[in-house]
């Protein structure tokens, strides 16, 4: 019996990860280039992300800004060679950045606390090494640091890292706390630092730093599998008084550390293929926090124990969508979209439910679980209504996060861009609104409309925000108000029509015809004569100078008048009908995808590389994701699948170079997931979704209500890019246009592909 | 029957200062010189001390120590004519310093946030003031801003400063909180501040700084009682990211304010005489906890009423003694003193309960009220054992949250100078062991005797801490390894003696046995040769260069061989044998008392000033506050008498020079009650006083437990200096010697006074 069990837990063992689907999932894919995605070891939505950093480039260099920090937004560039160490908190394909907290480093030899040059060889404590000993899968990354022989091996828990050093013989071995280590990292970056050696194996502390979160705290708890034999720091900064610590030396085996810019070591002697393991808790509230996160998570130290876990939750959030394709690359390309539509938002409080506000007081999250990261801008888009399919509840605690956000901002105001119990104001538009009624109106929240109502119309009037005064007074953003007048002019308008739809199901024609009214601002910014959506002034006039292919100072935002003015996705007929009608509009759209965008535009813009942009559709920005389904409003549909399938296949690739610009906290990943299954979501607060052309052969949506819908395609292949027809529960769709209720009740869509359009 | 109440309570009103005890006790007292006190308005043991600023002296100058700063260790100096606003919390007669949170300054006129330079009017948003415009009570502050025609009112809570601002007419109004003000303030002091206006008339937030207290937080709320027109901020330090907020004018009117260096200002219209009112509440949980603290103990807009709340507990307080003097005088000075009793321990939590603890959690003060500020070096001496008669319940409460600060310190030791949640290791000795055996000894707390017992003797092992690895290998500190050598040796067996006490009330002899060996270590340092306490090497031998005049590099600090090596107190008479029976020693005292000391061991120490000395006795530095008492264990306790009657009358006075030396945190202060009612406690954690000669005509303690101790004299003067007899209920006192029980059971001591000595 007992030999036969045995024998069974080898087989699942041996062929665990390889049957699975999240051996489908690549997390190197888009960690070349401008992907800004991380290969190391997270649980889906946790507060870890424990991934090894390449290069510590700083944001300022030389007195100015080091376009090399852009580089590393996540920590990792696949062309590096060299390792830093692994840090404990990573944004995943962000267009900006900041965390990398808490860097780990084990070394043997001589300490070296400085970090080193990663041109130079050994000329710190990073090392060397190659992608050929590199393994990264969903919750689990391995490497060899080849300049110490020391392997190393991590997974995580939602708050834990678990890292497992396996260390040549030595009598000097380390492992160093780099507590200077940031992501865009500057002089005044790291703003106090505070750390107890509560014994010979567990150390608590935390570090707040200042960046793109502004007021920023992690605390951390760390147990060693192994006592450490002794233990120091070193304190960088000018210390101009301290106090009577000076009668101590502080440098070694004292067990309070605290100061500005600090990196601890623990010494240890290993044997050869001694494995040292250690416990990384975080938490956002305090070291009493971390450790209960530590306790409840990683009670035992068993590392394959907690990778199989984690990985069981990966498999699990994975299997969600079955999908079948064409071939294993595209299999490869959906998995690791959806792995990256889960690096974030991150759960943000401890296991007891306490968490930071944005008040920076310490909250209970009362019947929701809290997270943070929210870059709305990108993923109003594509990536709540995807969750609203794939992950309803999630995102109501999303929604919920959302408004404890609210009730804890100073502006009154829903989240811009959330991070850290900070509001980063990063990018336009308010487009929680977005987010809120697209799972109202799917009913998909538990929270009260009318409070959800108050705060979406607090967010729309909050007058000190990028013009949104000028916006009240005029109808529109004047451009020598504010600037990317046209880019916040269209955002407010279609924001304002997700307030409508709410204040309706709510039943208040006051405030609904208030916002279907503001809704209608577009029309305040679009030039009949030029055919564009064009910047206007504050009297009235239309700004002089005017390049439809130019973006900053001609209106624009990451966009220009020539694709991002095509954003009216609360009203595409009438939008269709001013710019001319529909034969018009549909050249108009040809012309997007057919004239080149010269590189003095592009050249400006560190986001865009000339891999996302076919003409003058950039893919590797957001306003435009919604544009190749605007043909299904004209007469040629068929462009729409055409075009979706182009995209899905030029833009998309497994491995690291696989992504054509910043995943944009999954936003990129969702349009993916969405388009191979052939269908978007042109107008996230309608129910309903824009016909394109499938990638995949079927697919399998095991729905959180028990329910299944299945996507089907008939004589699919990579040339059958057109659909000749397709049904829903056998019957023809013919307005391109699948509703929210056909999916959550279950059911068959079938695609019927061919190789020329109807 | 209106009319009458009214009148009465008129009557009360109008005779309410004048008729109270409070009127006796002088808040100018000390703020000359080196008392260190502060002027300013506080509720007894409160966590608010609201008191003015009258320079901004920084610590460091050109790039050395500015040795002006300690002048302003409580941020006021009598002979300056400026003030530069008002904060928060200060300091009593601490030998260094920190704190000076939350400057508030109210101004009129062109904005200038600025502080400007003492010596020039106008140049910044200080204020020329004059003394004869100053009033100071308990719980009172008041003067008028000359260059504004502002006049200020300060009150205050345990929790909560008021401020009373009445303004002249002006369109130009305003009040500015400094967040970079700082006692002992540089160049990265300020950690970082977070700031919310939370609408027109409250504000809350906090800075967190280092220094003294090396992780500190203080959080604040903010109410005004008129809302303001505007508001703003100016950031001072070098921002090198400031992420998405520059699309901000975040210097006007943008409620969410954070930084490191940070001045806001609120801008008003004001009428004639028009007061504005501040309510200013503290937390060091969070701002939370500062709203919840100001709701509770400030509900109302009423200053006077808090003024008069505030000068009753201070009426209370003061009244737990009454005595009658000489003269006015003396009965200023012993009020005051009694007053500077209770600047410190500071309430150290929220009206909850909750508080920040030594590992930077929140805990929640379970049984008792927590407090910080325990400057045990100088305190256990006389403060603390003056508490145990007339604030044992408070006493319990500082045993209680010494218990809590060695539960949370990552050394497991109980504090040696506590502060905000810090511990900042200054002087020498583990003296909590003493106050907490004095409070065991005396039944005055309800502490477990086990636990304390282990908190003492982990305390007194802390190898890392001053050399007690070496003491407790060679059973003395040598010179060589670790220097103040001979006054650890010294202090460290006294705080034996008490350790093992404790262990002979809780019956473990071996833990007696071993902490009294211990307490014999003083002999170590014996040098019979020489007949002085003298630095040892670690080879055994002592040092040879030895000047017992001088104290830093020979053995000793603050203090020197003739003084200081005096310091036997747990067994005095074995002290006077080994040092050459009684006569010698009596002799050795005058010498004391009559050898000049040269200037140049003064000039070193800027704790030193001449008021404070007689001979070699320096009163304003604490190891010699036992010595005038030592004559009684010799032939010529008449000296005793003699001696301390000097020192009260010449060491203490009424007004602004009052103190000669630092004030302590209250032990000047408890030497001089404790003298001034005709005993002394020598022997902290013994039950014996030693008799000297009261300075009052009479006094009564009212005790905690309903009982009174009434100390009387019969032929009391100036000149009746000596004490003829002593007796306890009528009993003649023969040894010199009160007991505890004698006091605590209530009774009568008289004492019968002489011109001549026995």
């Amino acid at each position: 019996m007992k030999y036969s069990i045995l024998f069974f837990s080898f087989l699942i063992s041996s062929n665990y990860f390889s049957q699975k689907i999240i051996s489908y999932a690549n997390p190197m894919t888009g960690t070349k280039n401008m992907g800004h995605t991380f290969p190391g070891a997270t649980a889906p939505f946790g507060m870890v992300q424990l991934s090894p950093e390449t290069d510590q480039q700083p944001y300022v260099k030389d007195g100015k800004y080091n376009p090399e920090t852009y580089h590393y937004c996540a920590g990792y560039q696949y062309e590096d060679s060299t390792i830093f160490g692994f840090s404990h908190t990573h944004l995943s394909g962000t267009g900006h950045s900041d965390l990398g907290d808490f860097l780990i480093m084990p070394t043997v030899g001589k300490l070296n606390l400085e970090p080193g040059d990663k041109k130079i060889p050994k000329s710190g404590f990073h090392s060397q090494f190659s992608h050929s000993t590199e393994k990264a899968e969903p919750g689990f990354y391995s490497v060899m640091l080849d300049d110490y022989n020391i392997k190393a091996e991590l997974t995580a828990t939602e708050r834990v890292g678990f890292h497992k050093y396996t260390f040549p013989k030595s009598t000097d071995s380390h492992i160093i706390l780099d507590l200077m280590s940031n992501i865009y990292n500057y002089d005044g970056k790291n703003v106090w630092t505070f750390v107890r050696v509560e014994n010979d194996s567990t150390v608590v502390g935390y570090r707040e730093t200042t960046g793109w979160a502004r007021t920023k705290k992690v605390f951390f708890a760390m147990k060693f599998s192994k006592p450490f034999k002794s233990y120091g720091r070193k304190r960088y900064e000018k210390v101009d008084y301290n106090g009577f610590y000076r009668k101590f030396n502080e440098n070694e085996n004292f067990p309070e550390i605290a100061g500005r810019q600090i990196r601890a070591y623990f010494n240890f002697d290993t044997k050869e293929n001694e494995s040292i393991e250690v416990k990384f808790a975080l938490s956002n509230t305090s070291t009493d926090g971390a450790m209960k996160n530590l306790q409840a998570e990683v009670p035992n130290w068993n590392f394959d124990q907690i990778k199989k876990q984690t990985q069981d939750k990966w498999e699990k959030e994975l299997s969600r969508i079955q999908v079948e394709s064409l071939n294993e690359n595209d299999k490869k390309v959906f998995y690791t979209s959806m792995y990256h539509t889960m690096m974030s938002p991150s759960i943000y409080e401890d296991v007891d439910g306490k968490y930071l506000g944005l008040d920076q007081n310490i909250h209970q999250s009362d019947g929701f679980t809290n997270y943070t990261i929210f870059s709305l801008w990108d993923t109003y888009r594509a990536l709540h209504p995807l969750y609203n399919i794939f992950q309803p509840k999630r995102n109501n605690d999303f929604v919920h996060s959302m408004m404890a956000h609210y009730e804890q901002s100073v502006h009154h105001a829903l989240p811009i861009w959330s991070l850290y119990a900070n509001e980063d104001w990063c990018m336009t538009g308010y487009h929680s609104v977005s987010v809120i009624a697209d799972a109202i109106m799917k009913g998909n929240t538990d929270i009260n409309i009318n409070e959800a109502l108050t705060a979406m119309q607090s967010s729309s009037n909050l007058k000190y925000y990028d013009g949104i005064d000028s916006y009240l007074k005029y109808g529109f953003v004047p451009e020598d108000l504010s600037n990317a007048s046209v880019s916040k002019t269209l955002e407010y308008a279609y924001d304002d029509w997700t307030i409508a739809q709410v204040a309706k199901k709510a039943e208040n024609t006051a405030i609904e015809n208030e916002y279907l009214k503001r809704s209608e601002n577009y029309k305040n910014v679009y030039d009949s004569t030029s055919g564009y959506m064009r910047p206007k002034l504050s009297d009235g006039t239309f700004k002089k100078e005017f390049d439809p292919m130019d973006s900053e100072g001609q209106g624009f935002i990451e966009g220009n008048a020539f694709n991002y003015g095509l954003y009216v996705p609360q009203n595409v007929p009438k939008m269709i009908e001013i710019m001319g009608g529909k034969d018009k509009f549909s050249k108009h759209l040809d012309s997007i995808f057919t004239t080149p965008i010269p590189d003095k535009y592009i050249e400006r813009n560190e986001d865009i590389t000339r891999d996302g942009i076919i003409g003058n559709y950039i893919h590797g920005n957001e306003p435009g994701h919604h544009i190749p389904y605007l043909y299904n409003w004209t007469n040629d549909p068929w462009k729409t699948q055409e075009k979706v399938r182009l995209i899905l296949n030029k833009m998309y690739h497994d491995g690291p170079a696989g992504l054509c610009g910043n995943d944009d906290a999954g936003q990129m990943s969702a349009w993916y997931i969405f388009s191979a299954m052939g269908f978007y979501s042109v107008l996230p607060g309608s129910n309903d979704y824009a016909l394109g052309s499938p990638l995949v052969k079927s697919a399998v949506i095991n729905l959180e209500n028990g329910k299944k819908f299945t996507i089907k395609t008939e004589n699919q292949s990579a040339e059958n890019v057109f659909v000749k027809k397709v049904t829903l529960n056998g019957k023809e769709i013919k307005d391109h246009t699948l509703h929210y209720q056909d999916i959550i009740d279950g059911g068959t869509l079938v695609f019927y592909m061919s190789k020329k359009h109807n």
